[in-house]
């Protein structure tokens, strides 16, 4: 790529981070430093993915380029492509507040990528909102523009964020790319940073996750964790796990959502089961805490999560885009009214 | 995987193929031999992957694999993932005409692949329809099933199929697994063979695909090349392309359908100019045909094929699931009432 005739610039601190940078050992790390150790091995592992951190940047470029430097060798996965592993995801404002895809990019190779995410736009000073990769560890990013284009970094959006706790399915398992994730989607529809702290395989109410994502000053609480819980293990989590985050959060709505339902059950009743039972517990577990006087505790049932044609995972448990738009439509039905009344 | 215990089956002939085993050099091809030479080399390079064809069998068995040869070493894309490329996507029959997804399993390897298509299902003797990979090629495949599972070959249906002749939309990018594409979906939709002709960087309405295409006895054709080809070539080509067509198949519909809009395009004048361009070529050429009295021609804008949030395809170009289920309800309501009216 003739790199001639661009500058470079660094980006800041991304948005869509629980913590500051001083908080944590690398600007990419969802979780803080503390959360070593206290965190099991392949959370604190699978928190230095990249997934639903994003920065924002102004320019009158006409063509845009990213140069990315990754930590994992494995840029694709069987079930996602290389743009949704370790490429980049592009925006830019159409409108105030409005926030259209404009282009993206794959990771070239690793551990050095190079490539270009936009090219041919009409002439116009506009903000962007660039969404790094999902599965891989971002260690450092440059846009580049053309030499002569204006380019400044967009302060942090300071509206309180929503945090989104969760499996892979938050963590953007199928997405395909990475714009496309639950906390991405419902970023742009809500109009404030949507902090993802999705751990794919993990996510499991662990009680210190209660403890660190009480941490983070804000608006709303979505916990999402069934899809890798068993009906005991919910049982026997779901009650404290919202106890503990609601004594460090006295204030804001804590919203339970329940396992999107896997679009193969309808041949397999031991997974229809397994959904049912977890729900059950869970269900009975949000009545508990509610009959206990726990204050804005809310719930989403996971049955119209996903699509009745069932056509919406890649593999039965993760939702493709198609997925994502519809889990999105319910989510932000469920989280908006809440949002505006706080 | 141990397959002590599994009994392995043969395919049949596909479905969605236009051309009976003996005119096609392979089992897997999707143009005749007579086609070799007389077609670009790189459309008869894409004519040997396997998109848009399908086969069926019945089996009582509760878990499904399959052994698969490939003929392409690159089992992914930048845009792609393993499962839609190289990989296989399995529908059961939840009730009479009625599919639904239920399981896929990528490449594990090349060129011998292997993997479990669906485990844990209820015991049902039911009909399944697997789905084979997009952009590789094909050389072989059997079905594996318990040791005492029932299995047989379901016929080929004999209701007269839909031919559709594209670009590399219609060949399957970027579908997140074979059964996605719209050739399958709508296929599913209309309860009826669709032979899926997508060509992936060609497709540009070649004269010879013309004649090829009217070598199928179908009940109707959809002509859908615009994303590959500009305004002048559209000028060129669409009449003669149409007439030659419908010269040798006097009867049944013939469906002409605009390219999708670009989704980066409200950034860029130049590509929604182009797309105006060639719309503007492809709709004169559809009122020539009309007035020249050229029966049973329809025309479908481009404009509603994705949505408007712009945020169906994964690189502007190539719908995701998203982009391929809001294309196919809109091919849907223009193509079904025309099937039952014939």
């Amino acid at each position: 790529m003739d790199d001639a005739a661009f500058a470079w610039h660094p980006l800041a601190t991304p948005e869509g981070k629980g913590w500051p940078d001083e908080a944590t050992l690398r600007r990419y790390d969802r979780l803080p430093r503390h959360a070593e150790g206290r965190v099991s091995e392949d959370v604190w592992g699978l928190s230095r993915m990249s997934s639903s951190l994003y920065s924002r940047f102004r320019t009158d470029a006409t063509e845009i380029r990213a140069r990315w430097r990754l930590g994992l060798e494995q840029l694709a996965m069987w079930h996602m492509p290389n743009v949704a592993v370790s490429g980049l995801d592009l925006y830019g404002e159409s409108e105030p507040g409005s926030w259209r895809w404009v282009g993206c990019a794959a990771a070239s190779g690793f551990p050095e990528a190079e490539n270009v995410l936009v090219t041919g736009l009409d002439p116009a000073d506009r903000r962007y909102t660039v969404y790094f990769g999902l599965f891989n560890r971002l260690e450092d990013i440059e846009i580049g523009v053309p030499e002569g284009a204006s380019f400044e970094l967009v302060p942090a959006d300071p509206t309180p964020p929503v945090v989104y706790y969760g499996t892979s399915i938050v963590h953007g398992a199928a997405a395909s790319r990475p714009g496309m994730t639950l906390p991405a989607q419902l970023g742009r529809r809500l109009g404030r940073p949507v902090i993802g702290l999705g751990f794919s395989g993990r996510g499991k109410m662990e009680i210190e996750l209660a403890e660190l994502i009480g941490e983070i000053d804000a608006a709303l609480w979505i916990v999402d964790c069934l899809p890798n819980m068993d009906a005991d293990l919910v049982a026997e989590r779901a009650v404290p796990f919202v106890q503990t985050l609601r004594a460090r959060r006295p204030e804001g709505p804590i919203v339970l959502v329940e396992d999107r339902t896997w679009t193969g059950s309808w041949a397999k009743s031991s997974q229809a089961e397994l959904s049912e039972a977890k729900r059950a517990a869970f269900r009975a577990g949000y009545e508990k805490l509610v009959a206990d006087g726990t204050p804005d505790l809310h719930y989403v049932e996971g049955e119209t999560l996903l699509g009745q044609d069932r056509d919406d995972t890649v593999d039965g448990s993760h939702p493709t885009d198609l997925g994502f738009l519809r889990m999105t439509d319910r989510l932000e039905a469920a989280v908006a009214p809440l949002l505006i009344k706080s």
